[in-house]
């Protein structure tokens, strides 16, 4: 299953003329998961050819305005492009109320379903197919504010060729190989699971840290991801300020990302006051080498 | 006085990887006047390195998403960069309410004062100061849709200095040759006025026609423009559909600019379905060979 993460924007509440407000697009074999939709999301998701029609899932992490602006334009678009095929949309209850204000004035029928999940203040499970989960987790932000983990489920493991060509197993002793059964036959022929199987691949791990203060209670659920993107809207000798605001530093970022044991961190959410990035990206990499900078259009692959 | 355009937006309801929703700027020596305000308005001003703080009138012409939907970041930034000065909106009532339903998430007090100033469903005077007017007038579309003049008011004549330095006129005198008088003295000397005065620059008028069927009632309110912006969101073969939508081919801007007599046609607000828009300029020059293409960054003086 490919499994990759492109950045539309990586401004904090201020954009730049070149940094757009939050937004990443998850695409788990062309099902695509939108996190967080500042204002022109649906100008760079063109820009980035991302398929408006695989978007049927779209998590805002909370309420600040740089996290959800876009929503408006892209749903008026979609209704426009018309769509009629739900979309469920993970947020707190009071955008409900926004997007249905805004849209009693446009449209009498929006010509699709809008399917409401309300976030929880608290960990929990909140979307689950054959192959994916998604769970969210809370940061530490001035409001409510969630962050999100996408994860593969457990791959079963895969049967040898050579072995199904030459042993010819039932379906139901092939059921029980993947499961870790060795192959045994009543004339007394054994082989270990091991040598007639492949282990699979580990399942990858996504999380998605928007607006938080440093807090370690995260660092249990987020443990071992293949890639975690966690705010730093500032540099290290912005501390009082971080702190004020309820933002992250790039130390702070570095920190979680080694204490959970990430595999890459990606930072992201920059202050308008930085015009390069490069001393965030060196300050971030002083604590956790494996540090990229987010940056519109980039594309991880995990 | 500078008297200039800039174009920040130029698609229709549906932008495209290159074209963002309805907004142009109109800057009077350093008065910053904006004209709609699409999503991504404010990142398009700080792309073309407009100064936000000089921004105080805002007009919006309908209550349609491509036209409105970018003035929530921009307000929002407005109070993030410390705005004090009040701002004034150009809107119908309905704007308000969206607004205010907004803001009651995000801010106790946004820190600055918005003025509002409703449209009226008519032709009206909604702006004056010491060298300019606006004023705004009913286009013809789905809703109520205001279009607006800006207009210098009549400059007065110049006195050539030869004059000033060899008859050192009175204030007085001063003032009455600058409203046409001869000059005159006690001991019989005339000399007419064309001898000592320079004509005025003519007044210079910009004209916003957002969204609109073709709409000859227009014609009288907007005549002698030097810039008429006309939307053109359809080639002229999308008859029927712009009728449907109310909205104008290349040929009904080109016929309202050749019929009210403008200097040059701005066409914008491309429908997306149009990628190449040299077509659509061709189209419109064969009526209005005077007619120049919209496109984000162009900016016009006058």
């Amino acid at each position: 299953m490919s499994f990759s993460v492109t950045v539309l924007g990586t401004s904090s509440a201020l954009p730049t003329s070149d940094r757009f407000p939050s937004a990443q697009v998850v695409n788990l074999s062309e099902r695509i998961f939108l996190f967080d939709c500042g204002e022109g999301t649906q100008m760079q998701l063109r820009k980035f050819k991302v398929r408006f029609s695989r978007i049927n899932h779209i998590f805002i992490s909370h309420l600040h305005a740089d996290h959800y602006l876009g929503l408006f334009g892209l749903l008026s678009s979609f209704a426009l492009m018309g769509r009629k095929h739900a979309l469920h949309i993970y947020c707190v209850k009071e955008l409900k109320s926004l997007i249905d204000f805004q849209f009693k004035y446009f449209f009498d029928s929006i010509g699709y379903e809008i399917v409401y999940h309300f976030l929880p203040n608290c960990s929990s499970l909140i979307y689950e197919d054959n192959s994916v989960k998604v769970s969210t987790f809370i940061l530490n932000h001035r409001i409510q504010c969630n962050g999100f983990i996408v994860e593969e489920k457990p791959k079963e493991k895969k049967i040898r060729k050579e072995f199904v060509a030459e042993y010819k197993p039932t379906i139901k002793e092939i059921v029980n190989i993947k499961k870790g059964d060795d192959y045994v036959r009543e004339e007394g022929l054994c082989i270990s699971n091991n040598e007639i199987t492949i282990e699979p691949e580990r399942p990858r791990k996504y999380v998605y840290c928007s607006d938080t203060s440093y807090i370690e209670s995260i660092i249990d659920v987020i443990r071992n991801a293949d890639l975690l993107y966690h705010e730093a809207t500032f540099a290290a000798k912005e501390q009082v300020i971080a702190t004020a605001t309820q933002h992250s530093t790039t130390l702070d970022a570095a920190n979680i990302a080694s204490k959970s044991n990430a595999k890459t961190l990606l930072i992201g959410h920059f202050s308008s006051r930085y015009k390069k990035l490069e001393p965030l990206l060196d300050e971030a990499r002083s604590i956790f080498p494996q540090t990229i900078l987010a940056k519109e259009g980039l594309r991880i692959d995990l």
